[in-house]
């Protein structure tokens, strides 16, 4: 039923990518050179070259993995593999400011421009795991905060690591605890040293610093760590954003620092400075100094709206580092996305297509349809006949709304599917439209057919 | 993953069950031959040699499925082919009083004895279609109350019929609605005629009798059609069990005329009587004379306990024709059903194992296991380690107690899933059982091994 999106990744051949990794770090065609003074890097510093000491589990399994695979090959073919075991980053095509690519790991590779589902509990909800697959995802993002609280990192760790006790064996990135701790803890206490606070779940008193943060994302396994940050709401005034810039820039370095070397998993470092460009470079500077495997554009989608994060959109990637992957936090709607990514965003998460998903809310397409709504009582239509997902291939409008207004799991279930599925396919396109040089034309196409909005009534 | 079940069918082959047949009616060995004074009836009396005048487009469409495969065919496979577009039950092999078969309908075979999980709203909850086949499952229940209620019989035949409504095309057996309106719905009032009553959903005023619910059904385009019937619940006077008994059996009349010629279409009788034998065998007479395609023991599992079920079905079975399905109403625990199959029934249904699956509970050859007890929450090991359903084959009972414990709706969905996985394992091993006359021992090591009780805590 996916298989749109398997084929997909055929855009993305093989040899091509290997290519890339071998010339170093690869820019593709239209990619304007920044004059920013940065040393082009060879791709997969920060991961390669370590000594991979790893105390972990996951850190001998990944030697596991790479010695058994070389047993059965020879030369070049074994030092690929070797180098496959590291995570890298290798552009495949840009047309624009907009990239695409695919990000290498241990634990399979990553399409870019990537959607990454968010599974904050162990679990995207409403789904199994094999089911997030077959959307076309090959990453999932898990909450620190969650995880920490329940069932715990240690439990977690003792359980063989978070894709084990998840059941998804591709790569999982994590966040790093410090924006959900601001947005759902209470009695929190900032200081220099980190965050003290009260369980949402059960009162108990916790403390995230930059060292427990990389300490707990260790425990889970994450392929790719996020560095401890603050994040403000905005709006905020400048003295306030800037001074949590460069305490998150401080946090930045100790992460850098207590996640140490880690062969085959990544550190991405959070730009912030709100909306101040200024403020934004400040911090780019700062992350660049320390090193980081991707760069994430943080503390945007707080109530900023579109238009505001467009226009910081519209310097923010260019001042990290083009080599790296690039990942906008939270975001978003299909819009945001398509806008994202034509500022030069590699990746991004929201749980907003598996949260519309659990209340009637579909993506299309032709934009959000309500499935509440009385009109589709009686429509035998699917909810979109080109989509292949199991919501539309097998089902009605009308059972759609049926099982909303029931009440019933499936509901959620297939909704859920539906939106992730169309996430995907979005991002598949825009590769698609970029290795074509032809993301113009697909964002015109992609908002002409949500201005002519859904269907007509029967 | 559910091959196990797959291969369990080949215990039943084709070219046997095409003999039984073409042989009539086929009775096992080992089976007691009843001194009832029951001439046994041709196989598919009811469904088959009527005239098909179908005015619905199930009919119409059992009628195209027939001529595209004949067209295909030649001769006696031609007419094999038509005979199974009807209604009929081969009994391949009993043990004792236990009975093992297939039921033949246009949409599938049922393997009997066998297992109806409730899709009470058009969907077994928590569960995909696609899933519920691949737990065993030949049959879906669909409860006539609810439906009518909403998305309403007449919308569902709009749209095609309740199995593309869902999404399910093997078969489906309804309810009729008497026992449901009884227990869920306001403001009852029962007549000659038959009920009225309020919605449980929104107050609104509805009427069934037992020509609306035969009207109903046929609008859902049920495939095993039950007969409208009272129920009372358990314990109740003799007086009270009697006039109900009969007022369901004139409704039984009324039910097998509303019926009409409905080739492919079943309409089974319900036996009533509480725990009165000289009641039941009333009730059995009156049904045989009507006639009937199959027959169900009502009014059971309504609060009178195991003992007393049992009581009942040490005789029930027997005053029902031989040569046709036995349904048990509503029933139940694993070990109830392993008592009613030994007790001579072919079918049954009950919520439990979804319910169950909802609230973190699971059953298993062990007997029941609460996964929100804490004593799981560090168990790295599957629920059960024999059983290849989703929820043992790739998570732990930490995941499990985890997700539980976090309302995570993929708690109620891999829970539901093992629940009736482990369901269509028990009928799968009571069928191969009762073929190689072997229900004692299997019996035995059934109740052997739920003494046992759950793995020890580690």
């Amino acid at each position: 039923m996916q298989h749109r999106q398997v084929r997909r990744h055929g855009v993305l051949p093989r040899t091509e990518r290997r290519g890339d990794l071998t010339r170093g770090h690869a820019i593709g065609a239209g990619l304007d050179q920044k004059a920013e003074g940065v040393e082009p890097r060879r791709l997969g510093e920060g991961g390669e070259g370590r000594d991979g000491a790893g105390l972990f589990h996951e850190s001998r399994n990944i030697d596991e993995m790479a010695a058994r695979q070389a047993c059965r090959l020879r030369g070049g073919a074994a030092r690929a593999i070797a180098q496959s075991m590291n995570f890298s980053f290798a552009l495949n095509a840009t047309d624009g400011a907009a990239r695409t690519g695919v990000i290498s790991t241990p634990r399979g590779e990553i399409r870019t421009p990537a959607f990454m589902p968010v599974g904050t509990a162990a679990t995207v909800k409403a789904m199994r795991p094999e089911s997030v697959r077959a959307t076309g995802a090959d990453i999932l993002l898990g909450n620190t905060y969650h995880l920490m609280l329940r069932p715990s990192a240690e439990r977690i760790d003792r359980l063989g690591g978070l894709h084990k006790f998840m059941n998804w064996d591709r790569p999982i990135l994590t966040d790093s605890g410090g924006f959900q701790v601001m947005s759902l803890a209470s009695l929190r206490k900032l200081t220099e040293k980190g965050v003290t606070f009260k369980s949402h779940i059960d009162g108990s008193k916790h403390e995230i610093t930059p060292e427990r943060s990389m300490e707990i994302q260790k425990l889970l396994g994450s392929d790719i760590v996020m560095t401890f940050d603050e994040c403000p709401a905005l709006p905020a005034d400048r003295t306030r954003i800037a001074e949590s810039m460069r305490l998150s820039m401080r946090w930045a370095q100790r992460s850098r620092d207590a996640f140490g070397d880690r062969p085959g998993h990544a550190l991405f470092g959070i730009q912030q400075g709100g909306l101040e460009r200024d403020l934004r470079e400040e911090s780019a500077e700062a992350l660049r100094v320390v090193g980081f495997d991707g760069y994430a554009v943080g503390g945007l989608a707080v109530g900023e709206g579109q238009e505001a994060m467009f226009g910081c959109l519209d310097y923010a990637p260019a001042q990290l580092p083009e080599d790296k992957p690039r990942y906008l936090m939270g975001v978003g709607k299909p819009d945001d996305i398509v806008g994202a990514v034509k500022r030069g965003i590699d990746m991004m998460d929201c749980v907003l297509p598996s949260r519309s998903g659990r209340t009637g809310q579909a993506w299309t397409r032709r934009g959000q349809v309500n499935l509440r709504n009385a009109r589709h009582a009686d429509d035998p239509r699917p909810l979109d006949e080109t989509c292949t997902c199991p919501a539309c291939a097998n089902y009605s409008r009308a059972y759609l709304h049926h099982v909303v207004r029931s009440q019933e799991m499936i509901a959620g279930m297939l909704l859920t599917w539906h939106n992730l599925h169309y996430y995907q396919e979005l991002m598949g396109g825009m590769r698609d439209a970029i290795a074509a040089q032809d993301f113009a034309d697909f964002e015109t196409r992609f908002h002409a057919m949500r201005a002519e909005g859904d269907i007509d009534r029967l």
